[in-house]
């Protein structure tokens, strides 16, 4: 028996050459077929073996084999889909095989009580603790690996889940999740309403019986094609390891964790026994590895899919990390410059006042009546108002606005409130701005409001190019502060 | 000279049997022509008289007066749309003809510094301190009284602002707004997003120089077609009668009061005087304010119209507030069953131990090797499973797990994942859950994940019912406990 490193153990899992899918099926509802399907709609590329001693016949092609030992090729994976009884008996004909690794996605262990822990220690057995086989789950929905997008030529990849992909793109971020209903459900909703946005893993390490979240983040640490690992996680295997790998990405400039913590309060600790097996931690304990592996934490899946994508953005476009947090914003609403202004000082970042030479631009701009603020905020309706009586197109002050800001040393990122009108041209000159946006090594942010439809079309138009865009001030805010509290991670001294 | 009382001074700006609209335009890209449209095309019931010496012909069918002296007919209310620096010269002839509130939409007063201030100084004089003609604004979009759905036969009311409305439904729900924006973009925003909610009037005050928050208020309190009194405001005029107003309105069953500050920092202060010339209120003085007024606090605009939209399904079908916050979840995922545990304790909610009928009652529908949690948080996937080998219907079992946790006295609220996938039916029974949740005193909340179109349509349908619905953990979490928070508001003694 070879005995294989951690990172040749995740690189096995992620390109097997051939995989056996144990509880394959005829019925398409059944969670067995859809693992095939799943498998072939997305070309992947190696032998698939279909096992189920109560099939005949075949489906897309494929024969069924009554037991793993009856396929005559080597066989990477086993991907299981078996009522949790069965899974002993197949493993040891698995291990007999000289099959590596096991996709458990079967449920029924630790987080039904004792007869799964029962079950669990009978795996242990057979596996003499891991050793002859490696386990990814049980309890989970596999793994994902993207390859090209799949409106491409190159679509697909390796899906070994029962939830079925058909519509992705890919990209650097990277999921690793205890809920299946993050790396399937959520995660279709999050490419289907952000088409822009790009993945290359998504794994579901369910109860973690063996391979736990180390494994796969160490992984990622060292794959240059991901950026941003997104966790969901009911607890902490390996807290050491945990903190020094977070630490290690903190010392990357290509990488960022981002961390959603389930079961932080007592009641939620309760809700992760019956799910994951998770038994509780100590909250003080949970907040101080949280601390101290300095990762950015999230609070729920919309806000850990938000922050990814935020950073995604961020590592796409080489974007400059904020580093004390001086902000300014250019839009035609005093409301929202007042609530911005407000959200912008809850969530640690600044309006400074402006430097002489760019005061001085703006002064030119806005009329006499109503001067520039003296600080970054630039209400620009006065602005505006002055070139549309000099017959000047109020797009064009936006744009010399924006110039002198984003030329305006102090300032480390620029808030843009677009209001989107269907049916007549949005205020905004949006390709300029663009353009220049895409130019600047700070990060601006753009808030859109309006018209739905043309919220849409804009904000598509946006995301494509990388810019960050909200329909919500706060959001727009915090997902700009992560980026400090990022930039403070990787400025640590451990 | 007839001295009004502030509920007749109010009612005459919401049901003027004649306005004249001074600066009325030609040109259908300026505010003097859109102010127009807005009346006529939502049907306003009285008499339109345009005034503009520099116009002649007509638009819409009407003439142009050289000035409101030239008038034959009486004239309620007149909306200004002019240059600053003309107003007070209009204004001296608006008193003349007996004209008895202005609403000015023209800017360039507080918010523009000394100039501005020397003309509020002038309009005090003319105006005997607003005892000849009473003011609303400047620097705001006027006043909206909803009286018919857009697309009812009863279409209209009265829409004096310079953003012209076309899609809206009347409701139980009035805005009283320092910020325009509010009034205008974002509101019509709303109404695009959520076309089942429906608003009442709308009021932008702007520099309130003369009518403030309170009249309003007070107006609202008395107005049994108002529930809920969404607001947005960077000072507080008279904050004694805000508290008295606010105290009264806890001591209402039918009114709830959300509130978003701006200024709450001492930079958004800074912003606010650039906004509505809004002098710096000391911090904990704003926070003492709100605190003794018990009023539901927003954070941003999002946030308000949401807690509104809130308080306004509640109110239309006259649920029940918790008084503990005891709540249930029902959910085929764990993990959204552990964020949500977390979210449920950060929010002040908990899920109580279950009653022993009830939990008997579930025992019967779970299978053995995985009974269901003692406490109110039922993963109902294992007893979906159970029912699928009975060949029964998955939908079945999610209805008879929603009958036990409503009908257990310990719950007053209930959570719902529901997951919408498109192609294939919904995994709930989303008819009877509704009916049910209509018939029940308490209140029942839906988080929807999944496809995106099948999430609209679930959504529409539910938001029909005023069924709250979400597609975000913390936002559904959030919203429910302002029902705790309001309910406390309203047993508190003063």
């Amino acid at each position: 028996m070879i005995i294989l490193s951690n990172m040749e153990i995740i690189h096995t899992f992620f390109n097997p050459k051939s995989v056996a899918v144990i509880g394959a099926s005829k019925n398409p509802r059944k969670g067995g077929n859809r693992i095939v399907q799943n498998l072939i709609k997305n070309n992947y590329k190696g032998k698939i073996y279909l096992v189920n001693p109560n099939s005949e016949g075949e489906i897309f092609g494929l024969k069924f084999y009554k037991s793993v030992l009856e396929i005559e090729d080597e066989v990477d994976i086993a991907i299981f889909y078996v009522g949790n009884t069965l899974i002993p008996r197949i493993l040891k004909e698995c291990i007999q095989k000289g099959i590596k690794g096991a996709i458990i996605e079967s449920s029924g262990f630790e987080e039904v009580g004792i007869r799964g822990l029962e079950l669990k220690k009978e795996i242990i057995e057979i596996t003499d603790n891991f050793s002859k086989i490696r386990i990814v789950g049980p309890n989970c929905l596999g793994l994902t690996k993207i390859d090209g997008d799949s409106d491409s030529d190159k679509k697909g990849g390796f899906f070994t889940g029962f939830a079925v992909f058909d519509k992705y793109k890919r990209g650097n971020i990277a999921v690793i999740s205890q809920s299946g209903t993050l790396n399937g459900g959520y995660l279709r909703h999050q490419m289907e309403e952000h088409p822009e946005t790009g993945f290359r893993y998504s794994c579901a390490i369910g109860n973690k019986m063996d391979l736990d979240e180390t494994y796969f983040l160490e992984y990622f640490l060292e794959d240059p094609t991901v950026n941003v690992i997104a966790m969901y996680l009911e607890s902490f295997k390996h807290p050491r390891k945990f903190i020094e790998l977070c630490r290690t990405a903190n010392k990357m400039a290509n990488k960022t964790i981002v961390l959603v913590k389930g079961g932080l309060t007592e009641l939620g600790q309760k809700a992760t026994l019956s799910h994951t097996g998770s038994l509780a931690e100590n909250s003080k304990l949970i907040k101080a590895i949280i601390k101290q592996s300095g990762v950015i934490q999230a609070h729920n899946f919309h806000e850990l899919f938000q922050f990814a994508r935020t950073f995604s953005m961020m590592y796409n476009t080489k974007k400059k990390l904020p580093k004390i947090g001086n902000v300014s914003t250019i839009t035609g609403s005093g409301g929202f410059g007042t609530i911005l202004a407000d959200l912008t000082k809850f969530y640690g970042l600044n309006f400074p006042d402006l430097g002489e030479k760019a005061y001085k631009a703006l002064e030119a701009i806005y009329p006499e009546w109503m001067p520039p603020n003296r600080f970054a905020l630039l209400d620009i309706w006065p602005a505006i108002e002055k070139s549309l009586s000099k017959k000047k197109v109020g797009g064009d002050v936006i744009k010399d606005c924006y110039d002198i800001v984003v030329s305006e040393p102090k300032i480390e990122g620029i808030f843009i409130n677009m209001f989107c009108a269907g049916g007549e041209n949005s205020m905004w000159n949006i390709d300029r701005i663009m353009k220049s946006t895409i130019m600047s090594p700070k990060p601006v942010y753009v808030n859109l409001i309006g018209d739905i439809q043309e919220i849409h079309r804009v904000s598509h138009l946006l995301s494509k190019s990388n810019i960050p865009n909200f329909s919500n001030l706060e959001e727009m805010v915090k997902n700009f502060s992560i980026l400090l509290q990022e930039s403070r991670n990787k400025s640590r001294e451990y």
